[in-house]
């Protein structure tokens, strides 16, 4: 009655993805998923519970705390500073943490080894289990990335979050969650009631581009590309009047800015948006944003090499539009 | 941020598919979900309530129970006869109602026009909502399909579930929900917590695939065959043990029948599984089954036209075998 996955894509999961992760997992401790989302969407309604309190990050991803907030436990965002997530800082009560270690969203912090290992003593003291989200692993192409912390979990208390998503295209939807058996079995049978199973042709189809090595030459251009435009960003950005509020250390796809203090990103994103140029209003990443609030995300993951200098010239001149706006000007707040 | 569906696929089934079974619906009516028991989830989990009560049809579809279980809602089963369900036997205090007009799972029956258009009148002067699972109404080849309940609804109180999986492969998971435009923005709400969205190029190709008219030749080429099937499992049923206790006067692709009084069919299914043929013991389409429960369901779908009587002989073998055991016989009831 519950459906399998296909053997081919578990496979090449267990025995070409995770290992690169440090991870060892056998085919029955992976559940492939509708994307990341549905395997975070999994693993929150099989362990949330109404007295056991979630933690997460602030700034995060949104759909963390909405994930939270259709769901039975009590939550709270926890703030995290430029080495993501402090274990410290966690309240004693927490029995769940939402956790992004290789890049946060948005900030693209990066944990750095001994919070990982505290974050996992921390967990066997007092009893808590962690959702590692490593969504875009792939995308670490100035360093090697950290370990996973699911690959230094000795007690099972990681439940870890895949997806090829990112790094193939976003509208594959497929996903993966890797746990204890009995924690990928209880997945498997809310996951029958909420979809019956992620398209199997297209599970298949995964699978032969994967073992076909065109995934791996994939990310290898990808990465190659990404380095690029990180560095053209960066470039650009001299002499603008945006400050680089957060960056992840090894690669990622975007970068975290700060405007001008006293503008909101709202605002500039709106001036920038009638140029030709989207950015990410950071508001939206915090449960309780800073008023007016100067930080926004900046991808550059679909913007072509060539138009990077040009876009962030377009948004330094919504800036000044804004700037020079007698009622932003500072000489009209006195 | 919530995510459009592909827009070539809303149209067909808007323009194509609906019409057919009597529906209008705008886009904005209209939600694609990974299959149809997605659909059912995102509609169980936009109108569940703590106090509302939900009924469905016994025998019915397991996962429909299941579903609810995993709700809010309180729920019961209400017993069908040979028409389907009777809306005189629903509760008063009903709020929302799962039924399978066109094919009962798995008895097949299909409700009369009255009894739709009585449960729809209930609907409006009881105050409850409609669930239809309209899965399989392609597969009616002997006569044309009654009118949906949601052709015949002028209120908003039916929401509509439809499927390509059935009639194009189960590993597809395109099926859609159809239902008034609040309705649906709450549905596309939930599915992006839960998964964000069906695989999109997934969408454009079933769309591609539809477009050009595969899908049609395919739907006759099938119905063609799935009568030819339908008339072979019926004359080779002649001269069994078995009866027949449930079937779609329309078509459908399978039969519920009954083995002889007092025989368990999980027994018989075991039996026939050591022969090769693999049949569906009725226990789970029950709350509360009959004990011994003599029915169970004969899929004819995936079974070519030229198997079906050397399976039924082989399924009376197994028949014969459980009869001839000594602690079957009557003789040895006394």
């Amino acid at each position: 009655m519950l459906s399998r996955d296909d053997p081919m894509l578990i496979d090449y999961i267990c025995t070409r993805t995770l290992p690169r992760r440090g991870i060892h997992a056998r085919p029955e401790e992976v559940l492939i998923t509708v994307g990341s989302q549905n395997a975070l969407f999994l693993a929150i309604d099989v362990l949330a519970q109404p007295n056991r309190l979630a933690v997460i990050e602030e700034p995060g991803y949104p759909d963390f705390a909405e994930t939270l907030r259709r769901s039975d436990a009590p939550w709270r965002c926890v703030p995290i500073d430029n080495n993501g997530l402090d274990p410290a800082s966690l309240p004693d009560d927490t029995r769940l943490v939402v956790v992004t270690p290789s890049h946060n969203i948005p900030t693209g912090a990066t944990m750095p080894l001994p919070r990982r290992v505290d974050l996992l003593s921390r967990a066997v003291a007092n009893d808590f289990l962690i959702v590692e989200d490593d969504y875009d692993f792939e995308m670490s192409y100035l360093t090697p990335p950290l370990p996973a912390l699911k690959s230094l979990d000795r007690e099972g208390r990681v439940i870890y979050l895949g997806s090829f998503s990112k790094s193939l295209f976003p509208g594959l939807r497929i996903g993966y969650l890797v746990a204890s058996e009995p924690m990928i079995a209880a997945a498997r049978e809310a996951r029958a009631i909420m979809l019956r199973h992620p398209p199997t042709h297209l599970q298949r189809i995964t699978a032969h581009f994967l073992a076909l090595g065109h995934y791996d030459a994939h990310v290898v251009r990808m990465r190659e590309e990404m380095k690029r435009r990180r560095s053209e960003t960066i470039d650009a950005l001299t002499g603008t009047s945006f400050c680089i509020a957060g960056t992840a250390r090894d690669g990622g796809a975007s970068i975290w800015l700060s405007a001008p203090e006293g503008m909101d990103s709202l605002g500039l994103a709106e001036r920038a948006r009638d140029r030709g140029v989207l950015i990410e209003p950071g508001a939206v990443f915090f449960e309780a944003p800073p008023l007016p609030c100067p930080f926004f995300r900046l991808g550059y993951g679909s913007i072509p090499l060539l138009q990077i200098r040009r876009g962030l010239q377009q948004l330094q001149k919504a800036c000044d539009d804004l700037l020079n706006r007698p009622l932003f000007r500072p000489d009209t707040w006195a």
